[in-house]
């Protein structure tokens, strides 16, 4: 019987959370050649072992058909070689980043001569919970070892098997590489009290990062006593100001809202400045059309559209994700904030309009992680911003607020070297 | 009747929140000078208001006097037109040290052209909540209004008297000023469950920060769902490594012990190596002796120590907050810096010793705000640091950790700039 073949030990979560710590120590002294080695080992591993995780997928995706998930739900459940190709070049990617560890971020001298070094050092354990995508089990794993974390990972129970193959997977990886085997735990368990344990362990886990849609992420945010890093919801707003270009205007909102509509830095609603609106009315419905999206509306809109719905409170507030749009009418940029503070998630906000000093007045006055002047709010992205990979994109204020890339992962210790010096 | 003989107006936790939050909106938008004049002004008044203060504060004193308040607590009670006067001195010098907010902390332009800055700015709302200090009120409040952020006070019931005599003066003073009186609130109910209703606050409140002993720090901590900046509870470690300096150590032991026993970056337990011990056990324990310090010690201190209680499990846990030490002997670094795993705070941690490599080797793994080698532990601290007024020290490890200044109550915004950019 190959190592794959058997069965996940079967430790309390507190015991993971507990190797998961001590394996962190071992990994926050590693160089970062030590780590980059490991990730491309397990790269590799993973590659060569796609068969086994495509067979423990399969019985993740046969439960599926038996439940009937909607098809989206099976595709992001769904692996292939190639999928598991690209989780292999991610990790490539991310052993190519700059590693964090170990930066001074400032040093001083005081008067008396004690020399202070701020540097950069690992959080120590991350708790990553998380839905069906089992490509999180790879992906957080990769930025987490990379940055000197060790991780303990929850995902949903519907893509149990294949996380299960995935860790094994890893688990025999890194047991080839200088990064302990237990840096890197699954809580296997689909009981909801066994890993609602995790939120609450802030001996042994440093933060809790939740990646999912809103009712998780209240849920972690809730229970939660262990630090937890919020990430994701995107209520996503573009306002045209008075002045707004028309085929800028256009083009950002399709791209907003087209290109990925089921992402949280997608549009959901289009605020618009009354003039603006009269002008040019007929363009923007026939551009909407066009694109088969599905208008929710204020009265104005709803009495003038030549189809539109009445939005209701719930649309103004939540997430589409899909090819439906909400759209506000306001006769100034004052009544565009006052929506956006009401209704926003202080993800990613957007206007467009040809008067600087419009553009200045509300992305001074909007808060939310990223302000647009003139540009689609698809560009709230780790990658897009030439960041490498990203953990999520954090809608919160303290520690990292949107993309989280692997300084995210870090915090820092005041290092003080005296020839004994008191106060 | 003067504006300062009148009753705090009874507004419910909430609407004080959310008036503190429409204040916060005006406060973001202000230059550094506009700031810093109020903070001018806040010091006069609370000069020139020093009699009206000092017969609020005499009730509270009245009540702790008949409640048998111990000596300690009452001192810190206790205000004077001197303490007056720090807190006005106090202001001027927040007013002095340099705004973080519109700090561009990064900045880059992407291949497509679109202009990227990263920018600092306010937090937006603090939840301040403390124990008996009525010079908290001031202080956080200074540091608040410099950082372009509303405060909400909520401090110990035996103080209150005198926080609302002094929150009355500073919402006066602010009157004068560009900053809005409603920045500065005070929570002033008794009521246990109206001031927890702050902890789940998160459409108004954007942070909390706790200060006071541990179990004060533990309900926040447990019932907040509003993200919490810990500080605090120092149960702090020196360690005599086997080739410490005599002189060194036993000179900072005595500073990190007896300055200000009762903060938090005071020592509260001594390790130290059994060859180091043996060697020097005569004038360690003549020093200790010398200061009135009592010893509690492991077996090996108990046995071989003229006088020395045994250390209870709560005594390694706990600070002392007096002059009072633990003593632990152990036979390598390993032994320390386990024992400070499974005892310490993650506050300050030192190491004695003229051995470089063993000084790393601690410095590495000990998991703290601050470590220090050949130094005392005193030096924790804004001012001994040069960061100028601290809100606090953060044992956590998310968004500042060590002592905090301005720009840990401040978080920062992606600004981008853009011609029509699309993904």
């Amino acid at each position: 019987m190959s190592i794959l073949e058997k069965e996940v030990t079967h430790l309390s979560v507190k015991e993971q959370a507990k190797a998961a710590q001590m394996a962190s120590k071992t990994l926050a002294g590693l160089s970062e050649q030590e780590k980059n080695e490991a990730l491309h080992i397990l790269a590799d591993e993973l590659e060569r072992q796609a068969a086994f995780i495509l067979k423990e997928n399969e019985k993740d995706l046969q439960n599926g058909r038996e439940k009937d998930f909607t098809q989206a739900f099976m595709d992001r459940l769904s692996l292939s070689e190639e999928r598991i190709a690209d989780f292999a070049e991610g990790l490539r990617q991310v052993a190519g980043q700059n590693d964090p560890i170990g930066e001074i971020v400032s040093e001083w001298t005081l008067d008396n001569g004690m020399k202070v070094e701020q540097k950069r050092v690992p959080l120590g354990v991350i708790g990553m919970i998380y839905e069906a995508r089992p490509n999180v089990t790879v992906d957080a794993t990769g930025l987490a070892l990379k940055s000197g974390n060790a991780i303990v990972l929850k995902g949903g129970s519907s893509a149990l098997n294949s996380n299960k193959g995935i860790i094994r997977v890893i688990q025999q990886a890194l047991s080839k590489t200088k990064i302990p085997s237990d840096a890197a735990q699954l809580i296997a368990t689909t009981d909801r009290k066994a890993s609602a344990e995790l939120f609450t362990m802030k001996e042994h886990i440093d933060v809790l990062i939740p990646r999912g849609g809103g009712s998780l992420i209240n849920t972690v945010v809730n229970e939660a006593t262990v630090p937890v890093l919020e990430t994701g919801v995107g209520n996503c707003h573009i306002y045209f100001d008075e002045t707004a270009d028309v085929n800028k205007a256009l083009n950002i909102l399709i791209n907003a809202k087209t290109d990925r509509p089921a992402v949280c830095n997608a549009a959901e609603t289009l605020i618009v400045h009354r003039n603006w609106l009269d002008a040019n009315q007929q363009e923007l419905e026939r551009a909407l059309k066009e694109q088969g999206i599905t208008v929710h509306g204020d009265e104005h809109i709803v009495s003038t559209f030549s189809e539109a719905l009445p939005a209701t409170e719930q649309e103004w507030a939540e997430e589409f994700l899909s090819l439906s749009i909400a759209i506000k009418t306001v006769n100034s940029i004052d009544e565009a904030v006052e929506h956006i503070d009401r209704y926003g998630t202080k993800h990613s906000e957007a206007i467009v309009t040809e008067d600087a000093r419009a553009a200045a007045n509300f992305m001074n006055r909007v808060d939310a992680a990223a302000v647009y002047h003139n540009a689609s709010t698809r560009f709230t992205d780790g990658s897009a911003l030439g960041f490498g990979a990203e953990i999520g994109i954090s809608t919160q204020k303290l520690h990292a607020r949107g993309p989280m890339g692997l300084p995210a992962l870090t915090t820092t210790k005041y290092c003080m070297t005296g020839d004994g010096q008191i106060r």
